[in-house]
């Protein structure tokens, strides 16, 4: 056992947890040297026996509750304290990336195989967790096993998401053997952090190693239908067509303008779109697209929404074509906990690591852990801000760095 | 025999020839009332089969030429002399209706069924024709029997296109038995009229019966790819994007927008959208769209097709992102004769119904016939002008009218 004096210079080992992500991300490996290891399928099951195999070796025990999280816990000294947590995700986006939730994931691992190493036993537990389908890809809604944990929504809806093939959840999750029998949310936490990269350009563009993360901008996702009447595109003269898809673009445009109107953290996107029935020469009747709006305040991105809707109800009276707007899922805004958030700071300050605050844009398996237990997240840059992206890219050294500090900030808040 | 006085009153059976347009629609009819009778399928072959064996069950013979053009053929007094043909198609759109090109392979059928009834003899054989894939909906191009008949292209171009599953034309026409060993374009032909639904609102708008059609607008075809960057909607600043489908949806209102700045007869689609990679909360990385335009002159609709590319070498300046404008297919503003053009006139009132001309917006197989022989085409109403569209409605009495006016100019043609 070292001293604590000796503990400030403790450090992971970098070049094993590269090893490992590089391992983990050869399951789903595709050409481009990204990752296609989508929910719930074989490649996830690969994915999750690998990852578990590693922590028994280390020594840990693991369970699975009814939603298909995996907790994989390291004892304290005093197993009555609840556990801190660290953990992210597996699975990634159809054409995703090597560390965007896996690297959370493995540098818990590798804090664990740290502590191991060197003999050091914490007074509260530590814990490695992985939620169920954090990317949302194959299954609606996303962050599903850490939404179901914190009460966000049921487990009996999550069991009825269906993908486009009509497979639910709930089948999958008793085909790949990962359905366990804790019920969900019923496992302690005493604190949760969240090691990350960034997925966007800020840390990069400014130089900096460490992204402490005050909080998470607010979501709102929708699907829009515009209906109008398809019809053969030579004969039809303009004026009397009813094109889905010329209303469905102005929409469309409206949701990036929007964002762009609530700066500097408003953003809108339509990633999905649907065009019926998508032939060459028949005006589209109906043109079904995806709005996704985020802020930095629930205030502000229920604007960006209000403002959508007012315009599509302009463009409905205008042209008379059907336009209808439904929720999908509506993620508040998070900030985290403030004694986290000074925690990492102090850590990367030790480590003498650059850092500076960045507000996520994308929701993490972090937001619905703040609503159990005090929460923070680490972030790191990664290579030109792209990630869900098969060419998602970490420099090692800040892979290493971002671990080095949940290494800190658990062995702090574990008590020694 | 009838004398030639006796011809004037001559009249087709309307109540056949809707029963016919009934039976033939049952193959591949949808639950809405359309028909999905793809070319070149099971349904496709079912439909061959009843057609062809209602022209031998008329006394006619059924010659299959190599791209699947069928013809089917009454003799004349004088077989030595080019047959009067006419024709259209069976294939439809994924959701198509029951009369667009079934109408004019039925109102010949009618034609002969007419005759034989009343004992005619025509001095030059008559002729019926089903041209193979017009609709270009499973396989491009469009017009495909009738184009490879006129040598608008090769047999060889024909025969490789591919649908979405990879299988050719070819391998198509020899699974359903419709390959015949004629050599397309190598079949007599003295004159050639068309009977269609017009697919537009101008008859009905203006309550006349009989459409004169002076000739076909010339349609362009292209593909538009727009390739971005895609990235995580969440984290990726606005400012930094490279979203492909907000530059795409500023081309896409630009067909519209120069097909409305060169009217009246300016016509502009976009039918067909994919997205990469369609996923809810990944900017888009590259969006493809079909463009159709459509216009009077071919020097019009260049223009919009240079409008079009103009622009998309001002977003590409502008916004760094790379927009490739490939064409698919070209064809060009076809007037048709003079000769075959009066004698529909002198049909239309010598029958006592009310006629105008009306320019087709659509492309048919009557255009390409037109490289060959004198042409003609005789358009009837539609309901609310729509086709290419499960609810796709004629109404009874003006099949009649468009058959009645075919039987006499074909009579004028052929001769006694």
């Amino acid at each position: 056992m070292n001293t604590t004096n000796d503990l400030s210079t403790l450090r992971i080992h970098g070049e094993r947890l590269w090893r490992s992500l590089m391992e983990l991300a050869r399951i789903g490996g595709t050409d481009k040297g990204g990752v296609c290891r989508l929910a719930l399928t074989d490649l996830d099951r690969q994915g999750r026996d690998l990852v578990t195999r590693w922590a028994r070796e280390a020594g840990m025990e693991v369970t699975v509750d009814r939603i298909g999280n995996v907790f994989m816990r390291r004892p304290g000294r005093n197993n009555a304290l609840p556990p801190v947590m660290t953990g992210s995700h597996i699975d990634t986006q159809p054409t995703g990336g090597k560390f965007d939730g896996n690297y959370g994931v493995l540098a818990g691992l590798e804090v664990v195989r740290t502590l191991n190493d060197h003999g050091i036993e914490t007074e509260a537990p530590i814990e490695v967790a992985f939620w169920t389908n954090e990317e949302g890809s194959r299954f609606v809604p996303v962050m599903m096993g850490s939404g179901v944990f914190a009460g966000a929504f049921s487990l009996e809806h999550a069991y009825a998401a269906t993908d486009v093939d009509g497979r639910t959840v709930r089948e999958e999750l008793e085909r790949i053997g990962y359905i366990g029998d804790e019920e969900p949310g019923q496992h302690p936490m005493g604190a949760y952090f969240e090691t990350h990269i960034e997925q966007g350009p800020v840390l990069e563009d400014a130089g900096v190693t460490i992204g402490v993360v005050p909080g998470v901008l607010g979501i709102r996702w929708f699907d829009c239908t515009v209906t109008g009447m398809e019809a053969h595109a030579g004969p039809t003269p303009m004026a009397l067509r009813r094109d889905a898809l010329q209303v469905a673009t102005t929409l469309m445009q409206e949701v990036v303008a929007s964002a762009l109107r609530h700066g500097p953290h408003g953003r809108g996107t339509v990633g999905m779109v649907q065009v019926h029935p998508n032939s060459r020469n028949v005006i589209p009747g109906r043109v079904k697209f995806s709005i996704d709006v985020r802020n930095m305040s629930d205030e502000l991105v229920d604007r960006q929404a209000r403002e959508i809707r007012d315009l599509a109800a302009r463009l409905q009276a205008q042209t008379g074509l059907s336009i209808v707007i439904e929720p999908v899922s509506t993620y508040p805004a998070q900030a985290f906990d403030t004694g986290c958030i000074q925690a990492i700071e102090r850590a990367a300050q030790g480590l003498g690591y650059s850092h500076m605050p960045v507000v996520s844009g994308a929701g993490h398996d972090a937001v619905y852990a703040a609503r159990l237990a005090p929460t923070g997240m680490i972030f790191i840059p990664c290579k030109d801000g792209i990630s869900h992206n098969e060419i998602e890219d970490a420099e090692p050294e800040h892979i290493t760095a971002g671990c080095n500090v949940l290494l800190h900030v658990m062995l702090e808040r574990a008590g020694l």
